[in-house]
């Protein structure tokens, strides 16, 4: 398939109003009047940011959930993509194929519709980007800066999965499971993050790792952060499938789950007074919130400081993926 | 540089309103109230899209003027962009500030600031992305398909400057002067098609090659179309430059400019009772445009028809640039 052909036959049956299929210089759209619209854009490179063996479906379900993932933790509701398709000479047809398949349903997922694009061809390794954009009330998309002392420390769902994942398709290429899926296919929080646009003092996406996007948080609120170790939500997935991996403490696994990153949940900050909002907020979604520690005014001492199962108040010398 | 050093030092101080200091998930703006927003999305492949030894300041102007023509070439009204940027690792510091250099300058000249994106390394082959936005009066985007029997077909400024420098190059590193300075700084042309929107039947830059653009039009618009060869505009350093490059007529030239692409010139068409209203707009910006041929009504001959200056009718094998 030529870029051409890969436009008009893969890619412009996914795309949405305004795209003009694909087959113009621009997309054009009326932004819905009265919002703000929220902008990101992230990439991922074959044998970096996804295993080459990872099936092309679910690298555009990545692709696309990784960006969604940055809409969620500002409040923001999905409204359209943009797609960037860096490719090597003679790619299978057959990778393409399934990453249109997968950028489909993904797309359809989550309505956000693919506007544009680019293809292009003679990279050495398959790169991908995509720009996506969101659309919240004035003023209401949550940043890094507004956490304050006294503020309460939660992440969503459950960490470490995607981490444990990844280590287990890195030690054996044909396993899967739920902590595979996880890594390969990871649901951003959307709902919940347009609910915490009203509620979060602070919000990110946990990509990096928990403790690498908490210290993001720290650093541009100005404040000092204690989390509790024991209170790191770890899932029963997880928990089962630890021990088999490698020889451990929990608070080994603790510290594992805090530092991996590629968890796409929401790490954020709440006014003390805001516990029960969230709390219903959390049962009406069907989302797990877990409350993992407390904002603190900042002193000389270290930005953040975690206590572990083990009593331990060490910091892992890496706290997330090292860009 | 490392990917956190860069976007800290380098490229958030280029960042704009909303770009929240490039350390947010995401950027936040509001879009202009009641025009539509017109969205595009180019990638440049280094040793593909431009030559390794290009000046990095250089390939930054023209990773953002090449999406800034696609805006130009709907009439929009630039208004920010986001930039993905894939570097190989120990890239040498120097290029990383020569690019940020040039991006700055550019952002700059012409008032479209950086709003986000992502930084990653780890690829074989610098990979840059960049999503331009802009924004246009309701409907008045042109499109491609709005050509009809009777137009009359313009281009603007000068074709084939481009792809001369870059063989000037191709021959010889060390080479400067207008035509590989039109290779590596394409202007676009925003102004001009800023006033054409109203005007314009259909439109689109020439990037590929003025008739492999020109027969998109054709196709999009289901019309014939039939050039003039001796009206295509020939550059005064194209023409002193040409006879060293390589022997050959001037229809050969003709046939290289109207196949070389990299022009970033608009291609537009308009009703034949419009032509006085586009020579007053041509006068007005300074820009110069040039009648080349006419739209014809589709019939089962070739959708090209192109005379050159020898008598020959003959399409070119390649008509651009291949996708």
């Amino acid at each position: 398939l030529r870029e051409r052909d890969i436009i008009r036959d893969l890619l412009a049956p996914l795309s949405g109003a305004g795209a003009r299929g694909l087959s113009d210089d621009c997309a054009v759209i009326a932004p819905p009047p009265g919002r703000e619209l929220v902008l990101t854009k992230d990439m991922m490179a074959s044998g970096v940011h996804f295993l080459s063996a990872d099936p092309p479906e679910t690298v555009a379900h990545k692709l696309l959930a990784v960006n969604l993932s940055d809409l969620a933790a500002k409040g923001a509701v999905p409204l359209a993509c943009l797609l960037g398709l860096a490719i090597t000479e003679g790619l299978d047809d057959a990778w393409l194929r399934g990453f249109a398949q997968g950028l489909r349903t993904a797309t359809n997922q989550f309505a956000c519709p693919l506007l544009g694009g680019d293809t292009i061809s003679g990279v050495d390794r398959i790169t991908l980007s995509l720009t996506a954009f969101g659309h919240v009330a004035p003023g209401a998309a949550p940043d890094r800066a507004g956490a304050r002392p006294g503020d309460l420390v939660y992440v969503s769902g459950t960490v470490g999965d995607a981490g444990l994942g990844l280590r287990q398709l890195l030690m054996a290429n044909d396993v899967g499971g739920p902590l595979v899926g996880r890594y390969r296919k990871p649901a951003p929080q959307l709902a919940l993050g347009q609910g915490l646009a009203a509620l979060a003092t602070a919000s990110c996406d946990v990509s990096d790792g928990l403790l690498r996007d908490a210290l993001n948080i720290c650093e541009a609120s100005d404040i000092n952060m204690a989390l509790e170790g024991p209170a790191l939500p770890l899932g029963q997935a997880f928990l089962a499938a630890a021990p088999d991996i490698l020889m451990g403490s929990l608070a080994h696994w603790q510290r594992f789950a805090a530092t991996a990153g590629d968890d796409y949940e929401l790490l954020f900050t709440i006014a003390p007074g805001a516990e029960a909002v969230l709390l219903t907020l959390s049962q009406q979604l069907g989302v797990t919130v877990s409350h993992i520690g407390r904002c603190l005014a900042h002193t000389d001492g270290p930005r953040l400081q975690v206590r572990w199962s083990d009593g331990s108040d060490q910091l892992p010398e890496v706290l997330g993926y090292q860009h």
